[in-house]
This record gives C-alpha cells, sequence and structure tokens, in this order.
C-alpha cells in the first residue's frame, strides 16, 4: 500500500464527523464493462479511463478488448483520454479495470470561497458561462434570475442552488433521454444524475457562475448501500475564488469520497461514455467502484 | 336604462366592500376594429361577438365590414359565434360595437364550492381535463403534482394554483408567441394574459379538475388604470360544484366586474379572433370595453 | 346472414379488379380487450365502440367489464361513443365484442371529387383547417406550401400528400409517443398509423383542405397477411366535394375494406381509446377485427 | 500592393471561367462597428478579428473601443480570437478594422477529395461528428440516412448535401432565432446563412463526415450585388481527403473569392461575435467587406 498522500491527509482533517476515518479503504477499484452487437465493423470512441487530471492516482489499470486488434487514445480539448478502436461485426466487448489511490479527500465545504465578477475570471473558465445543448442556460434565464438573482452571492448561492436542484427533480431511472435538456427535466421534474447535473450547470451560468459537467467512478463509502447496481455518476463542478468545486445535485446534502473524474465537459454532450459510428447495439453494461485494499488490487 | 337584472343585484351584494356601487355604469360599450391588407380575396373567420351565453345581455349591436358583401355566422362546438367573410384584395377593415348590459356582477369568490371527484363530474365537463394543444397536462403532470397534488381539494386548491401562475410569470408585452404552450411559458417565466390562462388551465386539469380558456372583453371598472391600450383579455373558467367560475391569474386578487365572454374552449387554439386563409396582414386592431350610459350607449 | 345492403352493392362495383368478391365475408367481428393495474379506485373514459355514424350496421355487441358495477355511456362532440366507468383497484379488465355489417365498401377512388375554395366549405368542416396539437399545420406551412402549394387542386393532390406521407415516413413500433407531434414525426421520418394519419391531416390543413383523424378497426382482408398482431388504426378522412373521404397514408397504394370507424376527431387528443385519471397502467390490449359468418357472429 | 502570394497564383488558376482576374482587388478592408446600450458595466466577449489561421494575411488593423479603457485577447480552443473587455454603463461602442491580403483563392472544388472512414480520420476531427446544439445530428439521423444514406461517398456527395440545403430552404432575414437549431430550420424549411450552415453540418455528420461551422467575412467580389447591407456569413467546412474544404450551402453554385474566417466551432454556439454578461442591448451594427487597394488600406 502507498503512504498517504498530502490529498489523503487534507481529506481526513475534512471528514464529515461522523465518519470513522480508520475504515476508510486506502484505494479504489473502478472499472467497467460493456458489451456490443454491431452488424459490421464499426469504429467507436470510449471514454471510460480516469481523465488526465486524475492519472496520478492510477496505481495500475488494465483495458482489454476482445475482437479489437488495436486501439489508440489520444485527449480531447477538456483533458479527457479517448480511446479509438473498431469493434468487429457481431459480439464484442471491452474492459476496464484501475486501482487508484482513495486520496482525493471528501467533497470539500468551503463557504469562504467567493464568486469571481465575470471580468475576473479567468480566460479558461469563460466557455462554461456559455449555453450549450443540455444546459440552455439562455432559455433557463428568467427561472434563474427569479429564484438565484438577488441573493448574495458566493459559495451558499451555488449551495442554495445544489438543494433547489435536488428539491425540484424527482431520480427516476429510465425517465432520462439522449436529448432531454436541463429545462426538459425541469419542466418533468424528472431525471437522472445527468439531468439533476445539466440544471445545476443551466442555473449557474445564467447567473454568471461557471459551471461544467463531470462524469466518473462514484464508490458507496461512508453512506447508505442505495440498493441498485453501480453505475456511472455525472455530477457539477463550478468555479469559485481560484478553483473548480465539486457540487453533486443528486447526492445534496452527503459528503462523498472516492470520487474519480473521467470526463468533463460542458455537459453530457462532451463526455459520452462510447460514441459509435454506426449500428451498434448497447447489450451489456457494469459498473465497479469500490474500496480496495491497494496493495494487490 | 334597464331595470336592474336579478344578475346585477346578485352582483351588487357581492361586490368588494371597497366599491361603490352606485358608481358602476349601467352598461358597457364593448368593440374592436380590425384592419387588414391582403394580396387576394381571402376568406376569414372571425370571433369578435358575444358568446351565445351572452346573448341575453346584448341591448344593440353592429356588425360593419368595409369592402365585405357577405358574412354570414355559425356558432362552432363550444357555443362561439363565428362570422365568415371573404376579405377583399387590398385594404379592409370590419368594426363591431354593442352596448350591453352591466349585469353579469362581479366575479365571485365561493369559498366553498367544492371539487368533485372525476367520477361524479357531468359528461360535458370531461373533455376540459385532456392535455390540448397550449395546455399540456400530461408533460407537465409532475409540476402540478409536486406543487398541488397533495392540498385539500376545492376553491382555496384552485385559487392557489391562480396564486402560483400569478407569482411564476411575468407579464411582458410580445412575450408570447402562436405556438407558446404552457409548458413554454413556465420555462421562460414569462407571457401574457393567453399564457397565464394557459398555465392555470394545464395545472387544474393535471390534478384533475375541469377547466377551460375563455377570452373576452374586461372594462378596467373599479381598478387602477393600467396605462396600456385596451385588448382582449384571456381568463380561465373551472369547474366546481355544479358550476364554472372564473378565475384570472394575470389580475389574481382583483375581483373584477364586465367581464363579457367572446370565446371558451380547450384553450387559445378555439377561440382566435380571427383566423385567414391565406396571406393577410394584420395592419391595425383596436379594442373597446369602457361603461356606458345604457340608454343610447 | 342479413341481405346484402345497398352499401355492400355498391363496395362490390367498387371493388380493386383483382379482388374475388365472393369471397369476401359478409360481416365482421370486431372487439378488443384491455387489462389494467390500479393503486387504487379510478375513473376512466373508455371509447372502443363504433362511432355514431356506424351504428347502423352493428349486427350484435356486448360491453363487458369485470369488477366493474356501472357503466354508462355519452356521446362527445365529434359523435364518438364515450363509456364511463370507474376501475376497481387491482387487477380489472373489459372486453368489447361486436358483429356488425361488412357493407361499408372498399375505399372509395373518386379521382374527380373536387377541392372547395374556403369560402365554399361547410361551416362544420372550418374546425378541420385549424392546428391542433398533434397537427401543427402552422409550424410545417412552408413544407406543405413547398410540397403540395402549387399543384393542381383536387383528388389528385391529397392522394399526392397521402403518396408523399407514405414515401416520407419509416413505419416503426415504438416510434411514436403520447407527446409526438407530425413535426417530429416528418423530423424523425418514422412512426406507427397514428403519426402517419397525424402528417397527412397536417400537409392538407396546411394547404386549406379539411382533414380529420379517424380511428378505427381494420381487418387484414384482401390484402397479405401483415404477421404482426392485430391492432387499432389510424388513418385519415379528408373533404373533398361534398363528403369525407378516406385516405390511408400508412396503407397507401392499398384499397381496404371493412374500416369501422371508431372515433373521429382533429387528432388523436380527441380519441384516446382509454383516458384514465389515475394511477392506472395498462398491463395488456388485445384487438379484434376479422371476417366472420354474420349469422351467428 | 504586394507581390501576388503564391495563394493568389494557385487562386488565380482555380478561378470561375467567367471571373476576369485582372479585376479583382489585391485586398480586402473588413470591420465592423458594434454599439451598445448597457445599465451597469458588463463584461462582454467579442469574437470580430480574423482566426489564428488567417493571421499570415493581416497588413493592418486596428481595434478600437469608445469607453472602454482596457481590451485583452485569448485565444480558444478553436483558435478563435477572443477580446475581452468591460462594456461602461450607458452607450458604447467598438470599431476593427483591418485591411488583408486577398490570396486565400476562390472556393476550392475538388472533386476528387474522397471521404474517410471513420477509422482512418485524425483524432482532432472526431468531434465534429457529434450532435452539437445547433446541429442535432441524433434528431436528423434517419432524413440524413434517407437522402444521403446510399449515395457514393465522396466529394459528390458531400456538394449535394450543399445542394439539397440550399433547395429545402428559403433565405428569409428575420427568420433565425438564436435557439433555433437545423431541425427546426428544416421544419419551417427557412432561415438566414448560420441556419443553411448548420443544417449542411449537421447532415454531414449524420452520415459520419466531419463538418464544422465557420463565421466570417465575406466580400460581394465577382457576384452581383446583393442589394443588401453586408453583414457577417456562416458557412461551412467538411473534411475531406486530408484538409478542410469550404461549402456554402446558402451561395451554393457560387465560387467564391475573399471569405475571411474569424471562428470556427461545432455551431454558432462556439462562435458568437459577442456575448454579453448582462443587461446589454445591441443598438446598431455594421459590417464592411469589400475589395481594396492593398497598399493604403
Amino acid at each position: 500500500m502507498n503512504p498517504p498522500s498530502p490529498h489523503a491527509a487534507c481529506a481526513s482533517a475534512d471528514a464529515p464527523s461522523e465518519v470513522d476515518l480508520a475504515s476508510l479503504p486506502p484505494a479504489l477499484g473502478i472499472g467497467c464493462r460493456f458489451e456490443f452487437e454491431a452488424v459490421a465493423p464499426t469504429h467507436a470512441v470510449v471514454m471510460v479511463e480516469p481523465h488526465e487530471s486524475e492519472r496520478g492516482r492510477v496505481l495500475d489499470e488494465r483495458f482489454a478488448a476482445s475482437g479489437v486488434s488495436i486501439s489508440t487514445t489520444y485527449s480531447d480539448g477538456f483533458g479527457n483520454r479517448c480511446r479509438r478502436m473498431t469493434l468487429p461485426a457481431g459480439r464484442s466487448a471491452f474492459t476496464y479495470r484501475a486501482t487508484i489511490s482513495n486520496d482525493a479527500g471528501f467533497d470539500v465545504d468551503d463557504v469562504d470561497a467567493h464568486e469571481l465578477p465575470v471580468g475576473d475570471l479567468p480566460d479558461h473558465t469563460l466557455t462554461f458561462l456559455l449555453p450549450s445543448r443540455y444546459c440552455p442556460s439562455d432559455e433557463l434565464a428568467t427561472v434563474a434570475f427569479d429564484e438565484f438573482g438577488t441573493m448574495a452571492p458566493g459559495w451558499q448561492r451555488v449551495d442554495a442552488i445544489a438543494g433547489w436542484v435536488h428539491a425540484h427533480l424527482g431520480f427516476a431511472y429510465g425517465s432520462s433521454s439522449p436529448t432531454k435538456t436541463a429545462a426538459d427535466a425541469l419542466r418533468d421534474r424528472t431525471g437522472v444524475c445527468r439531468d439533476f447535473a445539466h440544471l445545476m450547470v443551466t442555473m449557474c451560468r445564467a447567473v454568471n457562475i461557471p459551471a461544467r459537467y463531470a462524469v466518473g467512478y462514484l464508490p458507496d463509502i461512508a453512506v447508505p448501500d442505495p440498493g441498485t447496481p453501480m453505475d456511472f455518476c455525472a455530477w457539477t463542478e463550478v468555479f469559485l475564488a481560484d478553483r473548480w468545486y465539486t457540487f453533486d445535485p443528486r447526492n445534496h446534502g452527503q459528503r462523498r469520497i472516492g470520487r474519480t473524474v473521467i470526463g468533463r465537459g460542458r455537459d453530457a454532450a462532451d463526455v459520452a461514455m462510447t460514441t459509435t459510428f454506426g449500428a451498434v447495439r448497447l447489450v451489456g453494461m457494469t459498473v465497479t467502484a469500490e474500496g480496495v485494499d491497494g496493495a494487490d488490487g
């Protein structure tokens, strides 16, 4: 097992009071398996590996694809690791497994983090103020102003947005779709974690707070067992003071540990787990994210 | 002037306490003028005359159309008086003027009016429980259940819906469009009286209360001068106990006198003021609705 | 068995040349069975019986509902027979069975039927020129004008619309949804018979031809076995000359016999087979429409 | 005047046969002026200067903003030059003027340029295969397959897409809106150059051809005077063989000279001319793009 990293120390200091720190696993086992059925060889781009910014946490990893001879990776404009491969006709599958340090700490609660006037925001954050496909902050501008426009800027306002999203959407499996926007979710009052994240991103941008969409692995550590199969999770990152902070409107009220970012972008359009350029059916998917003993992950 | 009708007596008894009844005008002068520009002779259907249910209040009336030789009327499935005519090429205009008794009373506030279980509703009300083009009560069902689903049934719940619509939409000229639905209005948080009425209708239907859309003349009597040109008004009618009651979410908190219904339907699609079957431009419109001395109106 | 009706004679004369008239069944057995699961007693409106205009063809019929003590019927504004009942909590079912004369003839092909100028249309047809929820003829007006605006008016134009709809939409089970409009279907190029009918209605209205939506029983007589379970069918009725004609864009190119109208309206919103006012799940549905020996149907 | 650049030579060789090459201006004067009215100081991002890839063509340039003390520039992820500034309360304006070499040549017509299988496309092009806000290639996938799916791949197919877009949309000022997608444009059959470009991008992506949106200055050289005020133009770039080619579905059939790219992206969301983070009204805009004598621009 690795010695505790500075991150882990910070995490400990920051842990919710009720958590027994000694019980936290030193490492995480993450991964997934996708199975496809294709009518012809079909090119695909796969995004399931930790984001470039998370590479330092990876202890070991393995990507294996049955029936796929070659795969190459590249990093897209958001630092997401994209893997290209050509799926063969018929059945095929790929598996990704990694052991990573559980040293990113609990979600940070920094009530002193302040909002910046737009003019003081770093250049790289500005794209995260614009409307995007699933986050039409222009269409929901009046809702956002009505609800949050007159609140004092800062962490509390952002947290109020997370709470409002949590209160206004009901979580329901099967309630999302590939074309569902944050405006649709608010109309339906229903969604999955993707929709919660989109709605929070949208509200933040509409009041000029940079916000981006993140997707990754999130183990159920120090929280009640949800009793449902593990899946990828989506959440929101918000730029306050001088950094991006994690907010999770789906799990608002919980501080989580073990998040591992796979992809970041303006919204889900930028971080599809798999993109296939042809007639391919996804016939199976499993996701793993759990605490493990790091030494032999 | 006519002797007071039973309606008028009822109205007096029912008037808001601050209103000086002696000052109420005995009659109303209502009417409108539309001007068109057509590239070719074009058939039109016009709905600007009082609804069949209001005919008893009409003291005198006149419909005049320049350049239009013949017009005929019929009553549609909702009892709306529809007038057919063929507009000539070039400029044309029509004018409608009527004097009607101001005897329909103030909007009624009947806190004891109860909701009926769907099974007890009269047959004729059931169509007003269904979604319609501008009132997609299926799409907004979850919003309605979240907001009103657990309230005690009855007048207070319906009034709460009117208040909620009033609070959630901002009135703005030019914010509507021919395709704007109640779901769009809620997303924008903006609309005109048509949108307020649609959203109220939608919320009521979604919790199984029959609601319909009404449009008509509404004079500014016993209310502050709005300082804007008179226009047609749209409001909502809701079936409680054994009758339809008027609710006006745009003017929630005001009890009004002088409403004169032109048209009723599931939503605005059923009660267009003018429908033209060809390339016609509306180049001018004025609306009148004011208290007058009934004798010579 | 009944003697041949005048209708049947007419039908024979009109039959496609390749059909062996002697083989046509004298009567039809139609019906359906719906099964529900409700969490509480829930009111429902059911529309599965022949339309008022078809009552003369009914030889015998029976409506039976398990666990439902009382049902009443009424006729809505379109002449559709609506049956009201309260479904009990838990499982329930209703069954409708009828034998009707197969005397309505083949779909009529009347190439001389002419379009009427809007000004000459009967009053009762005008509502079928307006946009409706699923038939937004205003939104698709430019498409309609581009494709059909300059064609010579008359039967051939209407038939061209049917053919265009047939060519532009692919039939796919599961491709529709309760909120799918004709504009959505055209964007997806996909739908079920409901969507085909909606798109044809929309195109017709946009070029000022009255069109309505019809749903009913349609046996597979004198056509190849489609190899799929029988379902309700939707088609289009268009007003030409002095009557409504049947067009079936889903089955364009086939002239069918045995259509039995259940409901007519502006679009599917007016003719839902079942409308339930509460938490009810449809757990099963079967439809029957087949030729039978009329005597003992 | 500059000596002819290699680009210009190439352009000459490539010019449409009817063009008198001697008459082509050696340089272009491009620029714009925007006027704003703000209620409070408001941050803005402005994208009106030539794209990084065009910087070598700039002979001289000047950006001037009244009432704006400081502006800084950065290059976004697409190489677009973005200028940040804070608009003062009240009226303000900025002006950009540049002289650039007219050496980019006529739009290239390369009928031998072939499509690449997705697996052979360079990594950097893959993002331009994905749906984006205004280019929902997933929603229009069936349209694209129906129309272009079985055509032979290559330049001719892409040109057929440009022609199809040109034929299916009517150009109309005022027919676009900030939320109008390619699917909306196809439903309306109407748009401005932005919508033409979006629809072409969408169709290309749906059949797996990388396509991006470009906006820039386009002088009316060697084409009839359109008789309307100069504006920014939007067009499409498509990746074939080993490079991006310009297609202009709005002006399909014309080969143009003098295009100067300002911005590129997935769609118009990435290349807004001005983005203002507050209550700012655009009160005036003029655009210049014309041939000039390069020496003293």
